[in-house]
């Protein structure tokens, strides 16, 4: 299925890359899983970077995206736990702090540094937790550290999400590392999201951006619904040239472009396939769009529809949920043009039930991975979005996130 | 709270309207639970309807929409456990057989019967089981038939939903009855809503139109997200002018319709506090809007947010997602002046937590009914989305249809 090929090491397998991991007791008051990392570029990098569009946006988000507006950033300081999100005028400050702390660490300015948190919304961070880390994390700066720092980021993830590609560009091998956070289980419209991805190419900023864009809608927008993104996603790309190939030519740029967005998907996918609690990885792909719009609208009703995804925790093949939901997507589809696929067999033609045996389609989508095709008909626009079911564990692991809160109050965060 | 006379006889209690209900075993083959309701006006009626805006239309609903356009309905017959949706050619000829059926046997033409469905989507209607039972269902039309009409349209409805209320016009009193069904456990963005009203006031059909529009605007479509409608869902409304009384004076007609939009915002309650499996009948309130659209957005957004209902089912009075799901509601809130009250208690002021003890906020929602109220501090718009939580029951509920497809295939009507 790929071309590429995969090396150990993650965000550090690029050259002149290291990482750290610490644990604050953010996540646990026992201290014992890691909730603080650093990616640290030993050169300075070009750097690009997506955030929500959440008009609630974490405090973080905003040093960041100023930072990136200052310049480029090459050192990335992300916790888990607590995602410093509607903390005020004191959230600024503890995110400023935390660039502060470690510029006076590291050979680099403030403004070069992004924070990221990820967590519960809401709570003040237990900066008295966190700032006494920062010398050990820095000592800790090494460059076999991918996987710690992978570990560092997840909340409810239950498996660590990174990789690292090598691809030959001018000849030459350059890489290609990264590691995201989801959660262990995914309501698309909810999941906070952060990806670090380094590489060690050589790249003029503008062409990174583009790249970076480009790759994000093929991949992470397709699991995120209309602009529901959390308070705190985030992507960061940072490129620092220490392989020596510069990236300039459009031939250069396409295979770096297409290895980027080929790491974003494999995470995107990931992310999606995570989770004890997630029995079904579905593609709902749409075909035959009369336009992008349309094709996006009818894609992400069906993949976020409480009832089609609940059918699909019971191994239900219900195509009237799915042309159901098809049908209320806004745009202005022919319910006697709706073909619809499942698992491959023909459900559904001309908005008709087939004559597909129904035990065939009950059989065919008591796998994991499964593919809903809906044909409108209408045009020549295509999209996927990458889904999950809906299973009663989910809302069961969502009802309450008390054990945060009871810790900020013990910490004298909260009332 | 309602300054209403409640009567006795639901759809019945108007005079002139007469019911009956019958078992074809639709909903179950022992033919133990009504699935087969008819109401009927001795007299000719003016009448007036409001149907889903989803593409994908029931038949039944097509042939409503026809007939309305035709001139008046004066009868109503609704069967449950079988939608006749995505049944394309046969499923019209199916639901004009029933109005023909009718027409045989009652003193009016096909056009002016209405034919409502409810049930499981995309399969045949069981025609060899209903067309038969038209003849006892005729036989049966008495004026004390309100409560099993309203048995008959249930379908995971765990409660009948009737009632009728007697108010004075002119001096006189004229009646209004009601009886619809929704959905046992509701989420709003699919419950199948069917709602008949029958009332013995006089009045022109262009004035009932628009009593009725507004009536649906202040109750229905405040637990419908934005056109989020399902196949089927219908409101119909039947005057017959029995208690002589004509309402034509602009003071007339406003109390008819505010004894209009009450019944029909009781009724929109009741289908949202249906259900064992749900726990909480939660008001979300948004004010301070700078335009109606906002408002409705940002209630919206958080009556629909899986992560927001999931934590009002553990008793979590999160206000970081609640303010979270506002932040990408879509209109332009600023986080900085955002004030949320949970049950009554300030628990979020200006985007930060207040000193509100986190347990007196626990203990605010360990009730059944209790409100978010939410100003956007913008301007002066407001909307109230009436919603649920969402129990990991739901989602075990709506896992399968197994049982409405097994039974077709026993019918011989899918393979």
């Amino acid at each position: 299925m790929s071309n590429y090929q995969y090396i150990d090491g993650g965000v550090c397998a690029p050259k002149g890359f290291q990482g750290s991991a610490v644990s604050c007791g953010i996540k646990n008051p026992e201290a014992t899983r890691l909730d603080l990392a650093l990616i640290y570029s030993t050169e300075p990098c070009t750097s690009a970077g997506t955030f929500t569009t959440n008009r609630v946006k974490a405090a973080c988000v905003k040093v960041c995206q100023k930072h990136l507006e200052m310049g480029d950033i090459r050192a990335i300081v992300a916790n888990s736990g607590n995602a410093n999100a509607c903390t005020g005028a004191a959230g600024m400050e503890d995110a400023k702090a935390e660039c502060y702390r470690l510029a006076e660490l590291l050979p680099i300015s403030p403004a070069e540094v992004a924070v990221c948190s990820t967590g519960v919304i809401g709570l003040p961070m237990p900066m008295m937790r966190i700032l006494p880390k920062f010398d050990s994390l820095v000592e800790g700066l090494s460059h076999d550290k991918g996987m710690p720092v992978a570990q560092a980021i997840m909340t409810s993830d239950t498996k660590e999400k990174t990789m690292a590609v090598e691809v030959e560009i001018q000849g030459k091998p350059v890489r290609i590392g990264v590691c995201c956070k989801g959660a262990g289980m995914i309501n698309p419209n909810m999941a906070t999201m952060l990806c670090f991805i380094t590489t060690d190419v050589g790249i003029d900023r503008n062409v990174l951006e583009l790249c970076v864009k480009s790759g994000v809608d093929h991949s992470f927008n397709c699991i995120t619904i209309d602009g529901d993104m959390s308070t705190n996603d985030t992507v960061l790309v940072l490129a620092n040239g220490a392989s020596t190939v510069k990236v300039e030519s459009p031939d250069d740029i396409f295979i770096f472009q297409q290895a980027l967005s080929y790491v974003m998907l494999e995470m995107a996918k990931h992310i999606v396939q995570d989770g004890e609690r997630v029995t079904k990885f579905v593609t709902v792909k749409v075909v035959g769009a009369e336009t992008e719009e349309e094709a996006i609208l009818a894609s992400e009703a069906v993949a976020k529809s409480s009832l089609v995804k609940s059918s699909w925790n019971g191994n239900d093949p219900n195509w009237g949920r799915i042309i159901h939901a098809v049908g209320y997507c806004g745009a202005p589809v022919e319910e006697e043009k709706i073909d619809i696929d499942i698992a491959g067999l023909p459900a559904c033609r001309g908005g008709l039930q087939t004559d597909t045996p129904s035990d065939s389609l009950r059989e065919a989508v008591q796998v994991k991975d499964f593919e809903i095709l809906i044909n409108l008909n209408r045009g020549e626009y295509n999209h996927v979005v990458y889904t999950t079911d809906l299973s009663p564990e989910y809302v069961d692991y969502n009802r309450s996130e008390y054990a945060y809160w009871n810790q900020a109050k013990a910490d004298g965060l909260t009332s």
